[in-house]
């Protein structure tokens, strides 16, 4: 960690500017010689690369230091794996891990995966669907689980929604740019997910968000989470391929049944039926199932890194006045940490997510040492 | 086979009058001893028998002969093990096979039993389960599947209708007598049921439907049938009672799933989860679980009997005019074999229950010789 160096930011920047996200020849390459070298290969048509072609046509419109600039002028930041914030979940992606990630919201995306569950389902949802997808995204906040979802019409805007209400955390993942607000009628919806938590895409800003770049987008909602939770899909749905990548990822898949006279849960049942999903029926059952099973997969494999290394400077002064024993309420927080009391109720919640605060009868204080997380 | 003495059945008609159905000791013994020798013991007081004294004080009370001429009078009969009618899935209950079946009604119960689903749920069902049962228990009969239920309240009996009105077969295991309508409210449903399949009993004639007899029932359902398809049960329900015989004997449990936020599909949803059901949503997911795993578990257990050993009068007469090429309808059928067309087509039903007749373009045949139970 802390080993990037603004020469390997630069040239993911282009790579993610020239290249469609989720290109496996390149994510190859790039695994094996360096961001660097592998756009090196690509910009002097480097005969061995087959695949370059189409990304050499891109190279000169791109300009890594304006899309740096349009991003941070959003309020925005760049990620690449190394940063503090990058998520360590993606690492699980291997080769298809993206190369960067512009985010742009108050949520840190590191904490905010640590403790996340997809809540993914049907564009063309029934209001059945969509009144689960919302209870449910709301149970799931309020048991300090943040939810992911795409930020499409039907189940993942009931997702979100229902996290929002809930006063939690959620993150969009975007087939565009951070900027391009899509579908356009949830322009508001995406502001509110800026405020509360963060909107994530591996394009750079500006992109256009292109049905090509949904699949990829899926793998990275399943990447990002550690389990995902179908509502409703109907048969051969797009849905189905963040499950299967969870899958892939040995993260649970889940899915909520429905009346097996609508169409919209028949995508769920037959992923049940084919024992590629586990049924659930409520929050409670979610984090049974993605609580155990996520926390062993991701622990193993990211290593005992401590919880509280990734976290922002707000977050950090909020976490240090966190007391030990006892309680302490946001004000009281705030004049400690001397921050606003607005400041210190959103770190709260992610770090609440994140399990390193705990909320007992009103009042805050640090979690017990043993428990997950603070290793 | 055919190896049944009257003394036999006598000695099995009065235990089963003196005795609670699956009273699993004396099972064990009638199992060790045979039926005339655990009779004799349990009306000599054989002091090695420590559960024969609540047996013995209904001693006076049995009438055999009685009980025969009651069933007899009504046009139902009684059936032992080794009778030709005797279903030989039964077996397979080990001590906790019954001791005698009290039937009556037009359909051959080892042929129905030989390709049959049970359908079971809650009384308090709700209109969805209600339209689902009914609509999975025609579509059954359809395929030539025969629907086994409980003849109570809500799901069972809108699974026996479902069957009826498709002009199909069913059979009601009844807690208490075939000749005691309960619940009252379905007397003319179990007449229908007696017209067109069967209504079974282990409790002989006037018996009452005590509650403590509906688990005994349960695990008759389930021992009848391939395969228990579970519509709605609340969370602890007496339904799962018969699911887990199902198990218990290696015989797929189905679960149709319903809306999360219906308590009447909590149940459902609970053994879907814990991988005690397969999650079904319609007759044709049902028939693949049931008809493999079912053909297997049973034809092993059951060895290459051929299907039409049993056959009653009606239906081999039937059988034999069924043409092996092209086809006939039920008046030519009716002419080659003496019957009645409305004689003929019950008995084609039967048949074809059986998979000993195909139907054809509105006519029937024989089916091809290396179809599954024509062996």
């Amino acid at each position: 960690m802390g080993g990037v160096t603004e020469q390997d930011r630069l040239a993911r920047v282009v790579l993610s500017r020239i290249a469609e996200p989720d290109d496996r020849r390149l994510g190859r390459l790039v695994a094996e010689v360096g961001a660097v070298e592998a756009l090196r290969r690509v910009r002097d048509g480097d005969s061995g690369l087959g695949f370059a072609d189409g990304m050499r046509v891109r190279l000169s419109t791109a300009d890594a230091a304006a899309d740096l600039r349009r991003v941070h002028d959003l309020g925005g930041r760049l990620l690449v794996p190394g940063d503090p914030e990058w998520p360590t979940q993606l690492a699980a992606l291997g080769h298809r891990e993206p190369l960067v990630l512009w985010v742009w919201g108050a949520a840190d995306l590191r904490l905010l995966a640590v403790r996340s569950v997809a809540v993914v389902g049907a564009r063309a949802c029934t209001a059945y669907g969509e009144s689960v997808a919302r209870q449910l995204a709301g149970d799931l906040v309020e048991r300090g689980w943040a939810v992911v979802s795409g930020g499409a019409y039907g189940i993942d805007a009931a997702a979100h929604r229902g996290a929002l209400d809930a006063g939690g955390v959620t993150a969009c993942v975007l087939a565009g740019g951070v900027d391009v607000a899509y579908p356009r009628a949830h322009e508001s919806l995406l502001s509110r997910i800026v405020d509360a938590g963060a909107l994530v895409s591996e394009s750079p800003p500006g992109a256009a968000a292109m049905r090509s770049r949904f699949l990829s987008r899926n793998r990275l909602i399943a990447g990002l989470t550690r389990g995902t939770v179908v509502v409703e899909a109907a048969l051969r749905s797009g849905t189905t391929s963040t499950a299967a990548v969870a899958t892939t990822l040995n993260r649970p898949v889940l899915g909520v049944p429905g009346p097996v006279t609508s169409p919209a849960s028949a995508g769920v049942h037959q992923l049940i039926r084919d024992g590629r999903a586990v049924l659930v029926t409520g929050a409670d059952e979610v984090v049974e199932v993605v609580g155990e099973l996520g926390t062993d997969a991701v622990e193993r494999a990211s290593g005992p890194a401590r919880a509280w290394d990734g976290l922002a400077e707000r977050e950090r002064r909020v976490y240090d006045a966190l007391p030990v024993r006892g309680g302490a309420d946001p004000g009281e927080l705030a004049i400690t940490a001397g921050l606003t009391e607005r400041d210190v109720r959103s770190a709260l919640g992610l770090l609440q997510a994140a399990r390193l605060a705990l909320h007992v009868d009103g009042c805050w204080r640090k979690p017990p040492r043993d428990a997950p997380g603070t290793r």
